[in-house]
């Protein structure tokens, strides 16, 4: 009987065949099979004791990665960036400040994103390829103490990481709390939350963790806790860490309704915990600055300059490589897909033009992965060669 | 050698062994085979040709199932909740009026976000059991003359279904845009997004679409898209449908990145949408109804009272049942899932204590599932009246 109603008709949706790629650019990298197989998982609804089971799992694999004994640990119904919302969002209010250290574009990100609650924004920028020296951090620090500093750890732009040991304390000194985005750096880059002194952090699935995005892995320090309990303006309702805390039984003995959270983004991400933990920590860490190690002698072999030049600021998931004057950075991106089927990324924000980002981790990072981009790479170096200059 | 400083152990996730259980709460419902093979589908980075031809598919999916020209139409990553706060923190600012209809737990939501973004809330509130009157709602219009008036189509705490024909008009009229929640309704009630002069609209995947939750689908009418270009504010980075809308190129020649998009859910979602394009809207819709109407009759077979009263008022994915005095709704519900393995719900906000909340929906809504869950009630009925009467 509706039939005559429909003002838009059926549209055809084809099935398209492709082989997939091998991820290298700086996230997502490819899946753990033990993750592929999880999201097939049946759908749990949230009165279920099983997905409570889920969810408990969860948070005591998150305390493990985040090596923290903070109860608030949960996962946020969101990508990366709504980690940043709620971490931001929950503790720095309308008329506080923050201080956000920008050297890339997450950084510029957290000030965007600030900026719309109303918080007032102080930016402390460095050099693109730089890392921050604690020393000018506590002189501003001194100045400002503002309600809470911002920083990346590893930074996805410019394929540097930035040390955060003594940061926490620092920070606390002058009476603000501490922030970190670990998008691209955790299960990957030694993480000790508790003994840094964070007070905020959030992460992603599709780096180290090597899962499907869509779920932010989140904590927040005891000392953030009692920062929330006293704050006197409120976050989103989607982002309210109260909220959702309550829903993931942080505090214990609730299971109180939110939102409705996504199932096979439970059972995925419980799998890459399992992942981690099976392996442990410290293999997983040493396992992904080997492969790196590796692949930086590689490039090094193929006579390319890393765009960051101090070693012990250099990623160990995201690698910046310079390519030699005269060659297109989107033409070797697109020629690595094309020919080797490899994905990696051109530069972004920063580095728009200036390198091309490859990113080695989670499954991913292996020596014969690293071998295979730098194979591609020494043919891709000639093709172009040959073609355009 | 980070063995030592790790303060946290390894924890041990354990493999529980469970039967899944028939999803027939008021959401999450079962997902369609097809879904689950497709959130196995390879994970895509947000640079590929590929994933833009996923999206592309969605948004041509979701402009017939919302029955809208419209361009502005793509998916939000987030639960359904966050496809509530896009639509109200995109269209109402600081300061402006949201005119909310209230009669359950999601309208009641939609005020507690707006009151979260500074916005002036008014509420007109009807009896649980009711549905709202456009004429009433004229008369409530002519005099706040809001920025916006949110109502609920489908509310699945009442399982009651909202009359919406007319009423864009009525808003226009008064210079109020209509912002509609269907989580519960879309792909299961008949919806007309451009005839019914629907202002801004989100959904979920996870009840007639029976995909899994985690994206939710969102459209805003070209009247919106102007109030959004004038608008003096700005939403949430994470929520702004400006840069989500560059993102999925909605509007020609944009992939601008602005958050990382979750593959698995994106495959599913598309291939929610195909089961629907393949069955078409009008059969779809009429299966819903002939399902429910086929439970509501053996429901009454069972002497057993359907909470809302007028049978135009009954949504046909969620239907509150009340027990008979005497019967305790959570030992109801656990008796459902402890001997029958089907999961339905109690109620929730306004119907706590008050009736079941039984959902059929999606690949669930046929006859069969139908005469399942009236078979076990009419077990239960008969096994606990034993016990507890």
């Amino acid at each position: 009987m509706y039939e005559e109603k429909l003002i838009i008709p059926r549209p055809t949706i084809v099935d398209r065949q492709f082989t997939k790629p091998l991820l290298c650019g700086p996230g997502p990298c490819d899946i753990w099979p033990s993750v592929a197989e999880a999201l097939s998982k049946p759908v749990l609804s949230p009165l279920c004791d099983e997905l409570f089971d889920v969810m408990d799992d969860i948070r005591a694999g998150l305390q493990y990665v985040f090596q923290t004994k903070s109860k608030l640990v949960l996962a946020i119904s969101g990508s990366g960036h709504s980690g940043m919302e709620t971490v931001i969002s929950n503790i720095v209010g309308p008329n506080e400040t923050i201080l956000i250290c920008c050297r890339g574009i997450w950084d510029d990100r957290a000030l965007e994103m600030s900026k719309r609650y109303g918080i007032k924004t102080k930016v402390h920028r460095i050099l693109f390829n730089n890392t921050f020296s604690l020393t000018l951090i506590e002189g501003i620090l001194k100045i400002l103490r503002p309600k809470a500093l911002f920083i990346t750890h590893g930074d996805s732009s410019t394929g540097s990481v930035q040390k955060l040991e003594g940061l926490g304390k620092l920070c606390h000194k002058y009476g603000a709390l501490l922030l970190v985005d670990t998008v691209v750096s955790l299960a990957s880059e030694p993480f000790f939350m508790d003994e840094w002194g964070v007070d905020g952090v959030y992460s992603s699935t599709q780096k180290g963790l090597s899962g499907p995005a869509g779920i932010s892995p989140i904590a927040f320090s005891e000392r953030a806790q009692e920062v929330i309990k006293k704050r006197n303006f409120k976050p989103p309702f989607y982002f309210d860490i109260e909220l959702l805390a309550a829903q993931w039984n942080c505090f214990g003995n609730t299971r109180q309704y939110h939102h409705t959270l996504s199932p096979p983004l439970l059972w995925a991400l419980r799998s890459c915990l399992k992942e981690v933990i099976n392996e442990t920590l410290p293999k997983v860490w040493a396992r992904h600055a080997e492969t790196t190690a590796h692949f930086h002698k590689r490039i090094e072999q193929l006579s390319l300059e890393l765009l960051i030049p101090k070693p012990e600021d250099r990623l160990v998931t995201v690698t910046t490589v310079v390519l030699p004057k005269g060659y297109d950075y989107m033409e070797f991106v697109k020629y690595m897909r094309n020919k080797h089927n490899i994905l990696i990324f051109p530069g972004l924000g920063p580095t728009v033009g200036k390198a091309l980002r490859i990113g080695i981790m989670g499954v991913n990072s292996t020596i014969q992965v690293a071998d295979a981009i730098a194979d591609a790479m020494a043919d891709t170096l000639i093709a172009l060669k040959k073609s355009s200059l």
